[in-house]
């Protein structure tokens, strides 16, 4: 990494702190229409910062749903050309009561910054815009073509970006994509992503009596909305979480033998991520694969949120009319969404129990994706990823899902370097969520001097 | 029924109706301590209309929860002594956007009064008051001696009233008690119920991981508190509703041979039972019971309300850290409350999926109970009701649950005459309670000839 860009970050470390902290005030959470002004406020914010940074041509891009932010700068010709992808938006921050410090309110405590989106993705995208900044104040020029598309939805499925990439991918040409919403495998290794799991997002609605039944009355020949929804649910997986639905693991491709090989020597230690990441009283999920195998390589099944009936204190003899639960499914290569959603929804038809009625919606719906570690921009990523951090960089898949790098693939025919630098322990999604201050300029540095590199 | 007394309810009919409403508009919903001041605003009510009626010594009595309400009028030696209860407090209203009016703004159509409480217990209750006056009224004495003890907690357990049953039961020294909580078993037709199902009401707390997960990073390993809820909860019935913790079925004594020939020749049409009471695509429950035997002679387990993880719009991928879930079991004779509850804790113990840990909260426990109808009360009783509707008395029982007369029978050694004057569409705790408006007068009237008869 040049000096100079290293200093430039020293010298700017106070003011590219307080920067991050105005952005992570905003709360700008996708999935909660209330706050729809605060999303906006947040695109309106990057479009700033992209604009200081020295970017040409940024665009506010109106969409169905949330603002895409767009700039480019293209004064390499003969140079490769970067797509620099990040979000805007943020999870809801609930359960409230669970954060220390306010999570729209960023606060420093031990080295990291506490707030809603300060790791995902909030301080990762604004590393991106540092990093070309810096590059500009320190050589005047970038080293090579640079586009930037953030988006406003990615928390709630990104169906306006999907849908911008789909129909612009001449404005959006590129070589790679440069997206940074992942994390190191450890603190201090330089770490690849070249695997994610797709992920398909449902609710289903249980309807049973036409309304709220009194359980004395009824209660042992009316059906009960919640029990059947239960009933239905339980069905869906074993107690070691197999899923139970047809088809299911038909088209899952394991991990190569390579692949398998280079997860069983990073360093894990399955008490250590119990007690200080998961914090159950034990780990669960299928018998025989490793806990790599079952995050990264295994389709999972998970229900997300359940409400029915009567919640609040007290008791009320209620047999309910109605229940909701969100249920999503995360893939691997190489199932396909199509085929696992229609095998799905046949599943709770074949499986809603007597006296209930069921409805599926689906929120969202994406494939897995898995890049090559042979091409050379993913090479070059983690040779300047080693030079910055100063040792050997591994590649790892991870269990979530960025529907961008399939879109990226699919209508711009490019590969993505996910180059994160989040940690396992900053709670993203959760309360308290947070962002190791000195990776936050790990990060500009790292993905300036990949940039440097490249263009070299 | 003595025509003066019929003269009277007549001749008052607007002021009757118009002071039911001043009551019905007093939110006194128990469960819920926002309202602790209605509630006890509806108590003054109670004890102001019970001075007008005519009762002395009337009593509001703190407890550690809401008032009760007591009064007597002692003056007839060597005629019986009548127990008065009922309860002046209330379900709570949601969901409230399913009222066609607002549940405490009493609004007449088609001859019926909307509103919470209109027949459980509000209604019922003043019509006990309402009998009172009428009779000092039209005779200037009354024909027994008379007791009241209203409580205001009788839809959150009913605690503060056992307890003063078990600690007073020399002030509260009667030959019978008299419940007006219950329903006729079809319009027209003279009703008196013999037999309660008990209640057992239970919170269920499932916690898995110690905070919110993502589940994209931990989907697969780590364990989520509502699924867990889900797997525990699906195992407690089968998809009959038979229930399958371990000893639950042992003491259950079935109903004798006259008592089912007494069921199977009520008028019941399980079609238009479906339709126009439950609404759900078809009945459930366990084969080879009739629909009577179902609701009141076999033990029933409900889930009463569930909620876990997110569930406000859109998706979140969070893996749960906690679910709760409202669980309650009905109870027949002879099965025994703490037996059960045993059984119950044993089974959820024993159910908890691999990495969740649960905790059983009782909120509340109460064993069945059954009269015999060939006490002279009864007997009476069923003659004057009767008299009062032209037609023969028959005796039911319900699947609901009114602990107190437990409390009668253990502590003051007296029966309960269960004379209630609702309908089985009247909706008890769902939304758009009714009453119909001519049950309400019926009641007065056939609450007063009861008395009457009794005491002559």
């Amino acid at each position: 990494m040049s000096p100079s860009t290293k200093s430039y970050v020293d010298q700017h470390r106070d003011r590219l702190l307080d920067e991050l902290k105005q952005l992570l005030r905003i709360p700008s959470i996708s999935a909660q229409p209330a706050h729809a002004a605060d999303v906006s406020k947040a695109a309106h914010f990057v479009a700033a910062a992209l604009t200081g940074a020295g970017m040409d041509h940024v665009e506010i891009i109106p969409t169905a749903g949330h603002p895409l932010v767009y700039a480019d700068w293209l004064h390499k010709p003969g140079k490769p050309t970067v797509l620099c992808y990040g979000h805007y938006d943020v999870q809801p921050p609930d359960p409230l009561d669970e954060w220390l410090t306010p999570p729209f309110e960023p606060t420093v405590r031990n080295g990291n910054l506490y707030a809603r989106g300060a790791c995902d993705d909030k301080g990762q995208m604004y590393s991106q815009i540092k990093a070309i900044e810096a590059l500009r104040a320190v050589n005047g020029t970038l080293p090579v073509n640079v586009k930037f598309l953030i988006e406003g939805e990615e928390e709630t499925g990104g169906e306006a970006v999907a849908k911008y990439v789909a129909e612009n991918p001449a404005k959006l040409k590129a070589d790679v994509a440069l997206v940074s919403d992942t994390e190191l495998y450890a603190e201090g290794i330089p770490t690849l992503t070249i695997g994610l799991r797709g992920l398909i997002y449902t609710e289903i609605e249980a309807r049973g009596p036409s309304r709220d039944l009194h359980s004395g009355q009824y209660g042992g020949a009316a059906p009960n909305a919640v029990f059947g929804l239960v009933e239905l649910l339980s069905k869906m997986k074993d107690s070691n979480g197999h899923i139970l639905i047809p088809g299911m693991y038909d088209d899952v491709k394991p991990p190569s033998p390579e692949e398998k090989h280079s997860w069983s020597i990073l360093p894990f230690d399955e008490k250590e991520f119990l007690k200080t990441e998961v914090g159950s009283t034990r780990l669960t999920g299928e018998p025989g694969y490793s806990v790599f195998e079952r995050l990264w390589a295994r389709p999972t099944l998970e229900v997300h949120g359940i409400a029915g009936g009567y919640t609040a204190p007290g008791a009320k003899t209620v047999i309910p009319a109605k229940a909701t639960a969100k249920v999503s499914m995360r893939m691997v290569p190489d199932q396909n969404p199509d085929k696992i959603l229609a095998a799905f929804k046949t599943f709770v038809k074949n499986n809603t129990p007597a006296g209930i009625e069921t409805e599926v919606r689906v929120l969202s719906a994406s494939p897995s994706v898995s890049v090559t570690a042979d091409h050379p921009a993913i090479h070059t990523a983690a040779k300047a990823f080693s030079e910055v951090l100063g040792r050997e960089t591994v590649f790892i898949r991870i269990g979530g899902s960025i529907p961008i790098v399939g879109d990226f693939a699919t209508h711009l025919g490019i590969p993505t370097v996910l180059m994160g630098f989040g940690l396992p322990d900053d709670g993203l999604h959760s309360p308290n969520e947070k962002y190791k201050i000195s990776n936050y300029y790990t990060g500009i540095m790292t993905i300036a001097h990949f940039l440097e590199t490249y263009g070299g």
